[in-house]
């Protein structure tokens, strides 16, 4: 199969036949393995067009799986504004996430998927490891950056588990802004302690 | 069908029958509404033995699904020693229980089932509320009780999935000290801050 070179990506079904092959090949073989080329190649389009429409692969893989975290909205948020209030920040951030039911539900379906399908986990393994917590390692000026991150990261998910998935209780009725306010010292911590 | 009273648990295959029947009926209806009289009912005993050969309904549930996690132990740590320690001991504990592959194995299955099964979910939820948040509130002499137990789980939960489910890097090759040493403060503020 030849790319078809200068197909266009305007067309909504060239770009769900895009986001459809990257799907198929982040299943199969990860996020980190996982290159724009073969992307189109299955999609029957040119590279450069898929980085030209999507921006990089990150952000393609975040539309394909429908990941509403942004790395660079929290790399945004560790560098910009009070230190002091870094946690506080990114708490708010993270359960704003969860509060809001169009990004709560495809977190829920990653994180289930993630536990369950090992194509899966690795793909979100992946994504983590060089998108979230590469990124984060290198905005925040700190040692053991990227431990720190990935404690921050076991803090957030744990909070997803037992909150908006277990729903385990009282933890799962407590309003946002007091769960915020227990976590935000802890996320504090391990970014700047 | 009518339990056989005075049927002796002593034998393997009574015993077994007791298991299977506990497990099948905490799937069916959860944890809080399971009874040792719905069990024994279904295994052809008398309750009484149950009670006599497992303890409780809790004891007999961790049986039943091979759950390591023990909430007399958790709270005998809470309330044994050095009390500005406890973050500390739990760490240790806990790390303990996903450290050891005898262990780890059945709470990775527990995770992974309660993520997916519904049943298993509310079984999980009702054991996790019952036994050990309520247990850990009873011991905790502290304002908000049950919250802060239930914030110390999600820390533990989030650490067991990006550690040992999903293996996120370097927090899953990070020696277990090291990891307690970051862990042991933030459990030890959500118990006593």
């Amino acid at each position: 199969m030849t790319p078809r070179r200068g197909r266009r990506l305007g067309g909504g079904d060239t770009r769900s036949e895009v986001l459809t092959a990257a799907r198929a090949i982040f299943a199969e073989v990860g996020y980190s393995a996982t290159t724009l080329r073969a992307i189109a190649l299955r999609a029957h389009v040119d590279p450069a067009l898929i980085l030209h429409h999507f921006g990089s692969k990150e952000a393609l893989f975040r539309e394909a799986m429908r990941v509403p975290i942004d790395p660079a909205a929290i790399a945004a948020i560790i560098t910009g504004g009070d230190r002091g209030a870094l946690g506080e920040r990114l708490c708010t951030y993270f359960l704003g996430l969860w509060e809001d039911e169009a990004t709560k539900e495809p977190l829920l379906a990653m994180l289930r998927s993630a536990l369950t399908h090992d194509a899966a986990a690795e793909s979100v393994r992946g994504f983590v490891t060089e998108a979230l917590v590469g990124r984060v390692a290198i905005v925040l000026d700190a040692p053991d950056a990227a431990l720190r991150a990935t404690l921050v990261g076991s803090q957030f998910v744990g909070l997803a588990m037992a909150r908006y998935l277990l729903r385990i209780e009282p933890l799962a009725s407590a309003d946002a802004a007091t769960v915020a306010a227990w976590v935000a010292p802890t996320v504090q911590r391990y970014l700047t302690a």
